[in-house]
């Protein structure tokens, strides 16, 4: 999915919206349990319940790695169930050496190889330029790039100041920009980093940014709003398990969808008063 | 396998060598390819061949995943072949917020739940503590963290220095060295990075240090020794490409053999001058 089509399901949809899907076998309503493939069922039920409410879809790729072969069919059903018109991230966060690096896009990207074709996959950038670029060779997917994580460690190393005062996910980010474009690059930035929009939108004024980390880590939607919006919206903005888990019940669905729609609607109103929509 | 059992096994087999399992399909000898498996065909007559010459072996998970569940099955039998005496390292790079960590640890190390059970996997450090920690919450097991790779990209960020004139590769190992401890962490380090051992080892002694980049990647052992090398050895010097494609042919294991051959005699040779055997 283009810059452009992403722009447009925006407007549609009065939403900018990305669900997670970090589905835990542990967590799943009783009812789900005695199901062929109770991961994928739960995750098609969401799916269901909510995509005309959201823009993407966001599988964090641990949840089901953890569960080994089967849990790599649960995602690769989970893929093919989300519809075309929303976009759809691996959340994977990989990297590594250039060749390498390139087996790992093929493992999001190239249906042929792995069964998966998501639009988008989450990158680390500590190795460099060499492990993000394969995966910008995959023509109209887009690379998010990790600059500042919404988790407590993400200020261990990414706003470490160089000698010239810049901190590293800024370095990160000037760096990566010389790799991509707005079209094909988008930065991870976490909800609970208020303030740090200002900066990161003076690096990257006009780049698509995921926002992790409203919800249950706490991040507020009219903080990130207020100093990451720009005139194309710019923002997709996660959220989890506040949603997913809405209910342990055989009403999961329903009560996802409720906390979906609150959310929608509480964007529809940013969009609306910044005359996007 | 703990770090005495280690020791033990470098000074009995007179070797320090990891094999890398960076098993391509395309790469493949031609008289393999109508195997059920043959990615895990390939795999199994190499660790045959090379077993009592190397310490450790070290598939590189990408090269699995492309191949989506699959690959997940030939990584599992993959790993169950590796002798139980050898160190198993699951070269991952993975890293997210807590509780997504935790879901990559059970991914690698709880065979109940993924079907797999590594001795250690490597990850990234930019997320910080949080998203390292989980690893280490796993008894007997080891987290193996990136601190300065071999690749060029690697010079992007990891060699920024912060006001102090510290490079954030030595801040990884100093931040890291409080999460763990000598039996339950080993760094990165690259071998084409050769003096820049001299720094690791200023902050890190007594750990061992995972060191790719020898042979294909044109790294020096003797230069890794000689700034890389302790008093208990303290490295896993890894090969992969000059070792399992050293021939195309049906003769592809007996010639990894002599190319691990050649460097466990180099590596004895470190060794014996250093009086470490």
């Amino acid at each position: 999915m283009d810059r452009s089509a992403l722009i447009q399901q925006i407007k549609a949809k009065r939403s900018f919206l990305c669900v997670g899907l970090d589905t835990d076998i542990n967590k799943l309503p009783e009812h789900l349990r005695d199901h062929e493939d109770p991961v994928y069922e739960f995750n098609r039920q969401i799916i269901e319940a909510t995509a005309d409410l959201c823009v993407a879809y966001k599988p964090n790729i641990a949840f089901y790695e953890s569960a080994g072969a089967a849990g790599w069919r649960s995602l690769q059903k989970t893929w093919a169930a989300i519809p075309k018109e929303c976009l759809s991230i691996a959340d994977a966060k990989r990297g590594d050496i250039g060749n390498t690096s390139k087996m790992y896009a093929q493992a999001f990207f190239d249906e042929q190889m792995s069964g998966l074709s998501f639009d988008a996959v989450t990158v680390a950038p500590y190795m460099g330029s060499d492990s993000v670029r394969p995966f910008l060779g995959f023509e109209g997917k887009w690379v998010i790039i990790l600059a500042l994580t919404s988790n407590a460690g993400g200020l261990d190393f990414q706003t470490i100041r160089d000698t010239d005062g810049t901190q590293l996910f800024e370095r990160v980010i000037q760096t990566a920009n010389t790799w991509g474009n707005t079209d094909n690059i988008m930065y991870v930035v976490g909800a609970t980093r208020g303030e740090a929009f200002a900066t990161v939108r003076k690096h990257a004024p006009d780049h698509f940014l995921l926002v992790p980390g409203v919800g249950a880590q706490g991040g507020s939607l009219s903080e990130v709003c207020h100093y990451g919006m720009n005139a194309d919206c710019g923002l997709l903005v996660n959220a989890t398990r506040s949603i997913i888990y809405a209910s342990g019940g055989s009403d999961f669905a329903d009560r996802a969808r409720d906390e979906a729609l609150a959310l929608q609607q509480a964007m529809e109103q940013e969009l609306t008063s910044r005359e996007i929509i």
